[in-house]
């Protein structure tokens, strides 16, 4: 549906604003070669980069500390067939520092599930895209 | 949120009858050697294949056609702490077959939004995983 006609772009600004309106998004990378893509609570640091709260020993962290990932948010109304996603791309990064993860034990996403060893992670959103569907075309 | 405890799996027949109730997933790829992912509207076809419609000139096309991607869906509710995912993994592939794009015509996915050339791409789910996650453990 959102291949071509019957979007438009949205400015990095606009696509950061919807993103902090929505607590779930979903993390793209890859995992054993092979495409992989995983929902994921989440909050906006005050430097737009994306939060993540999980464990220091799970498969998503092994797989995404250190490298680019893609990270999407969208919301959509089927019936009007309009909407809105937008997409981070940015390089993964586990948060070291005690005093970060302390503030961000405070002021970051919580987790939805039981967690240990709890790590936070950071995308740095070194490219923001994002569109919009205004729908009702309803091409065959 | 979803990473280690506090979710279950969910077998291949619940992942099947989920993805049927919600019109809107993810198809996860690499663009540029770099992750990406596209919302998209999609049915599924009887053999549990996925089924998108989108233009045969557009990047999407060009980018799976032939490769093994994911294709995301999910419904979660933040204030509950609850919800699902599914992930279907398989190879992605331009339907071809004259017959078969004039079947699809009729019973497979509409565009949200005015197309060219409409071609439909078959997303064979090869490997099907889902997960629940039940919520309200409210770990911090």
């Amino acid at each position: 549906m959102l291949h071509n006609e019957g979007f438009h772009a949205l400015d990095r600004q606009e696509c950061l604003r919807r993103l902090a309106k929505v607590p779930v998004g979903r993390v793209v990378y890859t995992r054993q070669a092979l495409p992989a893509v995983l929902p994921v609570n989440f909050s906006l640091d005050a430097d737009s980069s994306v939060l993540l709260r999980t464990s220091a020993g799970s498969g998503l962290v092994h797989a995404i500390d250190g490298v680019v990932v893609a990270f999407e948010a969208d919301d959509f109304d089927a019936a009007a067939r309009s909407g809105w996603s937008v997409v981070v791309t940015g390089r993964a990064a586990v948060v070291t520092d005690p005093a970060e993860h302390e503030r961000l034990s405070r002021v970051g996403p919580r987790s939805w599930v039981v967690t240990r060893d709890d790590v936070f992670v950071r995308l740095e959103s070194e490219m923001v895209t994002g569109r919009e569907v205004t729908g009702a075309h309803g091409a065959a």
